[in-house]
C-alpha cells in the first residue's frame, strides 16, 4: 500500500507503506475513498510543530474492508465517515457531544489516512455510515464532513450563529469558508468574510457570506464595527490560530457575543484582563465532529450543502508533496489526493 | 458630608466631602442606607492599582434625596439598589443583558459610595426601586445585590450552574460564597467550595456547598477530579482574579463545561494551546448585575436567600480605615459601614 511519510518539515515522500490490519477487537480498517491534505498539516510542514518520519492524513472516507470481533455498529462493505480524533461515543464527555475529548480518546486514523488503506480505532463509536454507497461527485463531500466542514461546523455552533445574528469569520482557509456555510445553514442574518483573497472571497460569497473585508488586525476590528453600529459582531469564527487572528475576533465581537475558535492556537498568548473587560463568550478547540456527523452525512446525502467544492486542486496521492506544495503557497485552498 | 478618600495604597482617610447634586437631567442623589468596602478595593489599597485621591465605594443602596429633571423611573422616597456602573438600560447591548458593557456605561457610584450621599448617572437605566422601604435586617442583603451578590450570580449563570451538575467554587470571598448561594439556588446538584478558612467553610456550607476542598493549585485541581470521576467539575466560578486561581477554575472544568469567570483578572495570561485542548467554555468579566437586580432584590424581599450575611463585621463609616485593614489581613470576609 501507498502512504504518505513527513520525513521533516518541507519534505514529504509517498512509499510502500505495511497494510493495515486489525490489532484491537474494536478496530476497523478502511479503503479509502480519497484523502486529502489539511491545513494543520501545514504547522509541521512549516516546521511550527515537531515531526519526524510521520505518517500523515487524518481525514477520511471511505469502505469498511475489516472489523475486529467487537465492532457492531459498522461491518465490512459500508461506506463510512470518521473523526480525526477515535471515541468511545458512551463515556460521559462523548454523550455531552464532546467526543474530541473522550475519555479513550486516541487518533482518529491511527496508521495516517493520506494512504490508500487506513486502521481506525473504536470502529463503534467513530465511524458513521452513509445511507448507501455515494454517488462519486458526493466523496470531496463526505470527506470534508470528516475534519474541515465538522470544524467549521462546531465553530459556527460554538459562535452562537443563529437567526437575526451578524457573524464574522476570521480565516479564509477550508475552515473558515466551512464556517461560513455553517454559519447559513444555522440562519445567521449576516455573514462577513474576512478575507483579501478574489477566489476565497467568491466561494465565500458562494457558501452564503453576505459582506467581504479585506483589512486585518485592527483595521479589521474598525471595519466590522462600522458595519456592527460600532458594537461588532455577534459571532465570530475565529479559524487561523495565529496570536493576530485570536486577537481580532474577540476584538471584532460585541460584549456578550460568542467567539468560537478551531484555529489550533500557535503561540498565543491572552491578556486576562483584556479578556475580561471584553465581556465574549470564548469556546473552542478541537472539534466533536462526530456529534455533528449523522446531520452533516444527510444534508450532503440530500444536496442540501455542498462542502467538497473547497477541495480546488486534485492530484494523484504520488503527488502529495506538490499538494503540500501547493497549499503552503497558498496556490489551493485544499487538495484533494486521488487514491 | 462625610466620605472615604483612599490618599494612596494603605492610606484611606474620612474626610467631610461637597454634598452630591444633580448635575445631568438623568441624575439621582441618593442617601446611603449603609455601605460597604469591596474585595476590589483592596487592589488599589494593596498598590496593585493606581491610586491618588481617590472618593472610594461602588455598592449602594438608599433612598432618592434628588432627581434630574429627566428621571421618569424612580422618584424621591424611592428605597433603591444601583450597580457600579451605570447603564442606559435601552441600547441594544443593555437589552442584550450585559449592561456593564452599555454603550453609555460610566462608573455608578459617581462621586463614591463610601460616603453619606451618593450621586448616580442614569438613574432610569441604573437603579431599581424595592417594592416599599425595606425592613432595617434587609439592608445589608440588599446592599449585597449591588455588587457581590449580582456578581456571584453572574459567575454561576456564565458557568451554567443548574439542575443536574457538579459546580466548582474558586475563591471564598463575599462573591465565591455569594456564588454557592447563586449556584444553590439555580439548581446545582453539588457544589465544591475550595477554601481553607473554617469560617469561609461555614458560610459556604450555609449557602448550599455539599464539598469542601482545601488543597490549592494542581493538588485542588486534582481533588476536584476525583470528586468528579476523573472528569472534572461541568461548571467552575473564578472569583480571585490571579493567574493560578484562574488556571485552577480551567483545569478543574471538564471539556465542554463551562467557567464563569468573575474575579478581575490582574496579571493573568492564557495560554491559547491550553486553553484550546481544555474544550471548556470560558466566560465573564464586570458582571451586568443590573440584568439581575429585579430577580434579586425579590428573592431577597421575600426572604428566600440572605446574602447579607456575607457582611461579618460592621464599623461606623468613620473607622473605614479599619474596615479596609480587617478585609486587607483577612480578618473579615466583608466589611459594612454603617453610615
Amino acid at each position: 500500500m501507498r502512504g504518505v511519510i513527513m520525513y521533516a518539515p518541507g519534505d514529504v515522500r509517498v512509499e510502500d507503506r505495511e497494510m493495515p490490519a486489525i490489532v484491537e477487537p474494536t478496530d476497523a480498517v478502511i479503503k479509502l475513498a480519497a484523502t486529502c491534505i489539511c491545513g494543520s498539516d501545514l504547522w509541521p510542514y512549516r516546521g511550527a510543530e515537531h515531526v519526524d518520519h510521520n505518517p500523515m492524513g487524518h481525514e477520511y472516507a471511505g469502505v469498511v474492508t475489516q472489523i475486529g470481533a467487537d465492532v457492531r455498529n459498522v461491518t465490512v462493505g459500508d461506506f463510512v465517515v470518521g473523526s480525526f480524533f477515535a471515541s468511545d461515543n458512551t463515556c460521559e464527555i462523548c454523550r455531552a457531544g464532546y467526543q474530541t475529548h473522550c475519555v479513550h480518546r486516541q487518533p482518529g486514523a491511527a496508521t495516517g489516512a493520506q494512504s490508500e488503506y487506513v486502521r481506525v480505532p473504536l470502529a463503534d463509536g467513530t465511524l458513521v455510515a452513509t445511507p448507501g454507497q455515494p454517488d462519486t461527485d458526493l466523496i470531496p463531500s463526505l470527506l470534508a464532513a470528516s475534519d474541515v466542514l465538522g470544524t467549521g461546523w462546531f465553530a459556527a455552533v460554538s459562535a452562537e450563529a443563529g437567526p437575526g445574528k451578524t457573524v464574522a469569520v476570521v480565516g479564509d482557509g477550508a475552515v473558515g469558508l466551512l464556517g461560513i456555510l455553517a454559519a447559513k445553514q444555522l440562519g445567521a442574518e449576516r455573514i462577513i468574510a474576512m478575507s483579501r483573497h478574489a477566489d476565497r472571497q467568491q466561494l465565500g460569497r458562494r457558501f452564503g457570506a453576505t459582506d467581504i473585508v479585506e483589512e486585518r488586525g485592527d483595521a479589521g476590528v474598525e471595519r466590522i464595527r462600522e458595519l456592527t453600529d460600532g458594537l461588532g459582531a455577534h459571532s465570530t469564527i475565529e479559524a487561523v490560530g495565529t496570536q493576530e487572528a485570536m486577537m481580532q475576533a474577540i476584538r471584532a465581537t460585541r460584549a456578550g457575543g460568542h467567539v468560537g475558535f478551531v484555529g489550533v492556537s500557535h503561540d498565543v498568548s491572552l491578556d486576562g484582563q483584556e479578556l475580561f473587560f471584553s465581556g465574549v463568550h470564548l469556546h473552542g478547540g478541537p472539534a466533536p465532529v462526530r456529534r455533528f456527523l449523522p446531520e452533516l452525512i444527510q444534508l450532503i446525502w440530500d444536496r442540501e450543502i455542498d462542502p467538497g467544492v473547497v477541495f480546488d486542486l486534485t492530484l494523484p496521492l504520488e503527488q502529495a508533496a506538490e499538494g503540500y506544495r501547493a497549499m503552503d503557497e497558498r496556490r489551493a485552498i485544499k487538495v484533494l489526493l486521488s487514491v
